[in-house]
């Protein structure tokens, strides 16, 4: 394993395990005399939530191992800024289940929305400032990673950091439209991510 | 780690979780007047669909594994599908949990049974079209893979996803029955897959 | 990755997912009236499980890593076989609760008990079966190892059988001993494991 | 895979699990007539009970990883030593959960924090044991790690055990203190952790 493979395991495990844990949030109805298709029915919130959520995550792993994909190593400040971003992968179960819980309620859904998107803010935040800190400490960089190039795509970054607030005011017209909007900017994301120069050209194929 | 490695060790760690998450969903009996032997036989469904989506499950991981080891790298597309795959992989607990609290009302275990079987449909579906996508781009595929000959097995996949549409008929007649056929058909493709060709000249001994 | 070694990850994975779920089986008082003293001091049971249930399946992962130290590749009965263990481990944290729930009342303990040491007798049957298996076929080994001296072993495995069967019967007379039986086990099979002759040789120092 | 690094792997398995189970113990309001911002509001103590185990069990894995490389291989005792740490690391979902569960009442609080601070003692007095069984047995070292300056270290490795006692005295004296110090410690041991000679000179850039 390279030196950034252990950190890169880690990362995909909790990745995967956020992942996974998401359906635990859809309850099962239990055995009642009410009727289960309409038992079923009222929790479409649930199914909803969880497939944007599983999108979300899903993309961000991409982009996490897009981005670790142009590192030979790492360091200590990486590590610990890396754990700040799996401490907010780790965290998404918990706000899927309550936007769930509470989509049918306006003035509640508009709390857990803010509550959503807000955790997409921190994550955007921290995603830009690992790869502001990975660009000026260019030794962490692949020697093929041209840094020029890489460096100019902050600008790129801070962009997305102001997409993700947009979204919290959305929250706050319509729950709904948000969460729409988190599904779309996730399939988005999983076609259009930042081509990093110099790593795209070794790598044709788009290969991830 | 291969281009398509991190890929693999992702999809992994959801199909270990999602198979190890069945348990929890299994009720452990409380400590009540009642005899624990009466309370534990009445959860019967709970064993039977414990087995059943065990095996499921891990047929499902073998041909990923299979799949995935005709493959020299992955493109943004695939990576996208094999998400939307995991979806639903990730998603089997529920309706197993599902189906396992309703099998004792005939009604509501029709409801569950389709749900059930609808989401192996899904599954088929997805994973036809992956196999599909790879065949077509050849630049995925490892160059020792007959291209032409796994072509050819396209129509062999498409049967398959006419076999899961029947079991969510049969759901609705007896989701007993139902569930039995899903346990046969994971032992049954666990030792009866698709061999790819080219791929299995070099691997003589049916190693996966 | 060697051919075998994907099922290993696999295995790892969910060796590590089951033995970190123990723990959500132990309870966590709520905030009531009583003294939280008296509601934790109640549940000891759960805090003997967890650590019995933890010792036994880190024990059974590190016998079933050193078994598949002596592969050079795996078939598709070998896949099969290991899902059925898999199975039985991924189910551990159900009788680990069910044996803390009961263990204070002698007659439920005693079904709960039963229940634990069974599958305990089931995983040392499917083991030992992968054994004879993978001795029988010798084109699966390592071939480092001695297949005669691997095969006279299986009479050994045969006793391992035997004894498990016997805390079932113990478990009807007292669940506690049952429990610290399985406890002593596992520290014992910690340290003293079948030693495979041709592999130990190559490696003096019990690297595991 | 080096002889330790399917131990490496089942142990990362095993804090990847943990870390991200931390969120299931953060309860999701229920659809009442009571508002959400209330509910949520008044929860905090979960926000931070969070907070501070995700980083003290990231942080343990960052140790772990640390000390894992500077081994070249791993015997029956050490695979010992540490399921016996992964118990510990694997447990601590449980008094994260329990501490915020009592964190508003003062006498509750100062028991659930006295366990969650004696986890810790215990946690290090493992670590600190494997740390000094592998300096004992150099064959377990890499071959370029300073065994004498190795040793060295042991020292203070026990100044280390006995700073965690102390949070278990300041546990009585306000649980908040003591949560607080916890989450100074794990970031503090993020960026300062015993550089152990002749690994260090080879990965100059500090790489972990």
């Amino acid at each position: 394993m390279s030196n950034s493979g252990r950190v890169e395991a880690f990362s995909d495990g909790v990745f995967a395990i956020a992942i996974t844990l998401l359906i635990l949030e859809i309850r099962v109805p239990e055995e009642t005399g009410h009727k289960l298709t309409e038992a079923l029915a009222h929790q479409w919130p649930s199914y909803l939530a969880y497939i944007v959520s599983f999108l979300v995550i899903g993309v961000m792993w991409v982009n996490h191992h897009a981005l670790f994909g142009h590192l030979a190593k790492v360091d200590r400040t990486l590590v610990f800024l890396n754990l700040l971003l799996l401490m907010v992968v780790a965290a998404l179960p918990w706000p899927t289940a309550l936007l769930a819980e509470h989509l049918r309620n306006t003035d509640d859904a508009r709390i857990a929305g803010v509550i959503y998107s807000g955790l997409m803010v921190v994550h955007a935040l921290i995603y830009g400032g690992i790869w502001w800190y990975v660009t000026r400490r260019r030794q962490l960089l692949n020697p093929r990673v041209d840094v020029e190039a890489a460096r100019a795509t902050r600008i790129r970054f801070n962009l997305g950091v102001l997409v993700y607030p947009a979204t919290v005011g959305l929250a706050l017209v319509s729950p709904w439209a948000m969460l729409t909007v988190h599904g779309l900017l996730a399939v988005y994301y999983a076609f259009n991510h930042l081509a990093i120069p110099g790593s795209e050209q070794a790598k044709p194929e788009g290969a991830s």
